[in-house]
């Protein structure tokens, strides 16, 4: 697309409106309309509408959305049309349920190895995966191409690691680690911090307790 | 509180601000201007005073904020001063994760029981917690207290097990099944949706392709 002028909001809506339209697809439904997908969604008929413009439309008036269709394109605005190399560091529980996510493969994410410092864990497989020492990590991106590193160490060991993935030429992270990594504007990294999800709903349940 | 003008974003914020506190705490940083927190946090001092200000301020004019203080002030906010019972439900790699995740503890959330459907993970121990039988679900929480569910089961049990929780008298869901829970208004649901992050993260990496 190369537009930047597509909000993060728009943007945030994406995968969910992608997940919906899968979930309409393996119940064999052709197509939908806005209202439909709305009332579904529980967001507005324009917000729809508004946030599918964005990217051309796709929508037919009196037909709806065709949802095969409206389903396969935003998988290509969201780049689903292409294969990542996806390496897991840290081999503990997290890293483990991320190896073990079938579904991740089918929208094109590929867990190529594991690494980890543990020699309790390396050696051992994970859905066919060994995980490798560490220590070849460096080796491995030279050889190897590696779209996205998911990092599942912890908080102490992320940003060093972090900072050593950018020097070896990693320009995607999904970071698992509560922390912060401060790299360079060239490095794409989106960040899953459980203990926030987790104070967001804490906030919320107090926010309502003092209401009653 | 009971404020409701609070916005969400500034609520999404806090939990962030909490965790870079916590950290100034651990290095013994007494006091801090809003300009340092801003550099630290990527944010504007701006930002950070008008945030603050939606509840009381805590700042002081020449001095900045007193670390331990805005930290105590906003964890509780936030609801960390109270204890939490969290049970969770699915015992796999990703319920496991949560369960071994000891800095859940340090802010109140304290992992009470897990349960599984599997024979295979029924009467083992996690950190000393022993997975139950889900058959004792109901049970268990008619008699004890259970502030937050944490769902980790497939996406294709979540939806009824969700009205069953809620059916028990459970007002707190922590989300990670991949679809969206439909519960009564007066039950928070926090989702934690991985597909959804790991597709922002293409969305992000595509984008930066077709610039380059």
């Amino acid at each position: 697309m190369g537009d930047k002028e597509i909000s993060k909001a728009v943007i945030n809506r994406l995968p969910r409106y992608y997940r919906y339209l899968g979930d309409l697809l393996e119940i064999d439904v052709v197509r939908i309309s806005s209202k439909e997908l709305s009332e579904k969604m529980k967001v507005t008929a324009s917000q729809i509408r508004q946030d599918l413009n964005n990217f051309g439309g796709f929508g037919q008036q009196g037909y709806g959305y065709n949802v095969e269709y409206l389903h396969s394109e935003i998988g290509k605005i969201l780049g689903l049309e292409k294969r990542y190399n996806v390496v897991i560091i840290g081999a503990g529980n997290l890293g483990q349920a991320l190896a073990n996510y079938v579904d991740f493969e089918r929208r094109g994410f590929f867990v190529r190895a594991i690494f980890d410092i543990s020699p309790r864990l390396i050696g051992t497989k994970i859905r066919g995966i060994e995980v490798l020492s560490s220590d070849l990590l460096e080796e491995y991106i030279e050889k190897n191409t590696v779209d996205i590193v998911a990092i599942t160490v912890p908080k102490a060991k992320a940003p060093q690691l972090a900072s050593d993935l950018v020097k070896w030429g990693i320009s995607g992270i999904w970071n698992f680690a509560p922390t912060d990594l401060n790299l360079p504007k060239e490095v794409t990294v989106e960040n899953v911090h459980l203990a926030e999800s987790l104070m967001k709903l804490s906030y919320r349940l107090t926010v309502k307790d003092e209401e009653e």
